[in-house]
């Protein structure tokens, strides 16, 4: 089963882990947009990606159809810019499991992303090194001897890594803490957004924690710290959740009147789902609620975003059309055995 | 089966038929508060019950437990005022089906109700009047040569007579039709009003009409009129139906979200419940919902009521409990083959 429909470690809290490294190669100029350089460095790719093994996969944007595209964005395993682009430029290596997602010509010549679910940067992040090194072997990439990988963009100069842990916070919102928690997290170099857009934030109960700093810090260093941060968060949610759960009939009440309203509902929205469906994860984690499983709680995070609902459905839906199917989705994956 | 569980015709929008005659005993003071005459008048009607017959029994209010009379209020059997009067006066006659009930001491001597489910004017009003003449073959009534049966209130005075159809409007709320209607109605010589007080209208959707004279006007005329008057409203009800069934999209994913909400919560009051039911009884009535029934949305309705929750249970229960064991009881009914 692929990793994001898969519960790991410290997953209550921790949705998934994701090591990203920005890499370019010497022999092509940064952030290239001329179709022949494109081309070119695509097909070098390609060629190589039997002998780069881990069972990636080439393929070409241009070659695949929207809904595909999207369906990856929202995986979060390719970002919205890269997938959006009209110029028929970009590429991808991927392997069936989804854990190894390489962009190819994104803001840099290669954007080397391992996933995983739950809370593991230390496998994660040897899995990607090791990808690195096999990589590199093949190919060089644009270094100074003085700040380590060049990259396209000034940010992430150095180690070109970015650690990142996707986090389910309700409780810590319910309970009005989260301001808070977040404010003092900012102080130690790390990055933390509500994960669907800044503008969004209050709408989601999601959000992803990555290091600020690429330059001046050893990857070990970037990923302790991340760690050490993600376990704070980790146990300051699960207190908040022991708070909730201490007065839980009007928690057990929420649960399960969204629980309900899912399974009942003839149309919803995406984001009507993601909302309810938090409340009765948080049910899930804390076993307030029979009917529900970790994963019927994954798939129903999944598969109610518009281009997986299509991707699972295997037919394409205007908007009102989708709200229905992904009404009755939702109730066969439910009632799932 | 009672009456109130029943469906009769035109169910759908009209629930239940009331009829209610005020009569008063010729030889006590009207509107009677001292002990004395209240016992003496109420021991005569209890020693008569057996000769009036219908299977009705006599009980003293003073003798019933608050929640008794607190669901027979909210039957409508009795009124608030006369249950909760504090000054040990009051009886009433009732029989089990409980679709008699004569309130002894109220604002009259007599207050002789009898209800049906559904439309059903005709036969109720019949029922009445028998018993009327049966009981006044036993007891000299209050009466003027000039005005016909004197009572308590001026407005009362004549026939005595108040018919009254309780009405499901909820397709008129929803299509905002319902005070244009409304207002039409009220130059037609009838009274109408929101079920659950004049300020808390706007929450429910359940209408109760009857006539404003019951001086110069005969029994029939009265009856024909309401009769007439209901059938119009009940028409435009099914018209407003109609339409809303017409994009039913929307109907039927409210009528499902409230069904599930009802069906999954873990406390909910009994103000809540009468909301989303409404748009469950519509859905019942429209077919569009399969997993109810008639008699389970007037169970939902009786039963989740403060008194008769405790009765249908056999306990007493404070508030918060109360919200607790009616989700309880609610998917109970539900659930029931």
């Amino acid at each position: 089963m692929n990793w994001y429909l898969q519960s790991g470690k410290d997953s209550d809290v921790a949705i998934s882990t994701r090591i990203r490294l920005a890499r370019n190669l010497s022999e092509f100029k940064f952030n290239i947009k001329d179709k022949e350089s494109v081309n070119k460095l695509e097909e070098k790719i390609k060629e190589l990606s039997w002998n780069i093994g881990y069972g990636l996969k080439f393929f070409k944007l241009k070659d695949m159809d929207d809904i595909t595209k999207m369906s990856l964005v929202e995986k979060n395993l390719i970002s919205p810019e890269f997938a959006l682009n009209r110029n028929e430029i970009g590429s991808i290596l991927i392997n069936d499991d989804e854990n190894i997602c390489i962009m190819i010509n994104e803001e840099d010549h290669l954007r080397i992303q391992v996933f995983s679910s739950g809370f593991d940067i230390e496998n994660t992040l040897n899995l990607a090194k090791e990808l690195d090194t096999k990589i590199q072997s093949f190919l060089n990439y644009a270094m100074s001897n003085d700040y380590g990988y060049l990259t396209s963009c000034p940010t992430n100069v150095g180690t070109g890594l970015r650690v990142s842990v996707m986090l389910h916070l309700p409780a810590l919102r319910k309970t009005k803490n989260i301001e808070k928690v977040l404010d003092a997290i900012t102080n130690f170099g790390v990055n933390i957004r509500g994960i669907y857009g800044e503008n969004s934030k209050s709408s989601s109960d999601m959000f992803q924690i990555s290091n600020k700093k690429t330059l001046g810090i050893s990857e070990e260093d970037i990923a302790k710290n991340i760690k050490i941060i993600t376990e704070k968060i980790i146990e300051q949610e699960r207190a908040a959740r022991k708070f909730l759960i201490k007065d839980n009939l009007d928690l057990e009440d929420k649960v399960y009147r969204n629980f309900g309203i899912l399974k009942n509902c003839r149309k919803i929205s995406s984001s009507e789902v993601r909302e309810l469906l938090s409340t009765v994860k948080l049910g899930t984690d804390l076993g307030i609620i029979d009917e529900m499983t970790d994963l019927k709680v994954l798939k129903l995070y999944l598969y109610t975003k518009p281009a997986n609902l299509q991707k699972y459905l295997g037919e394409q839906y205007e908007e009102l059309e989708r709200d229905v199917k992904r009404a009755e989705v939702i109730k066969q994956i439910i009632n799932e055995k």
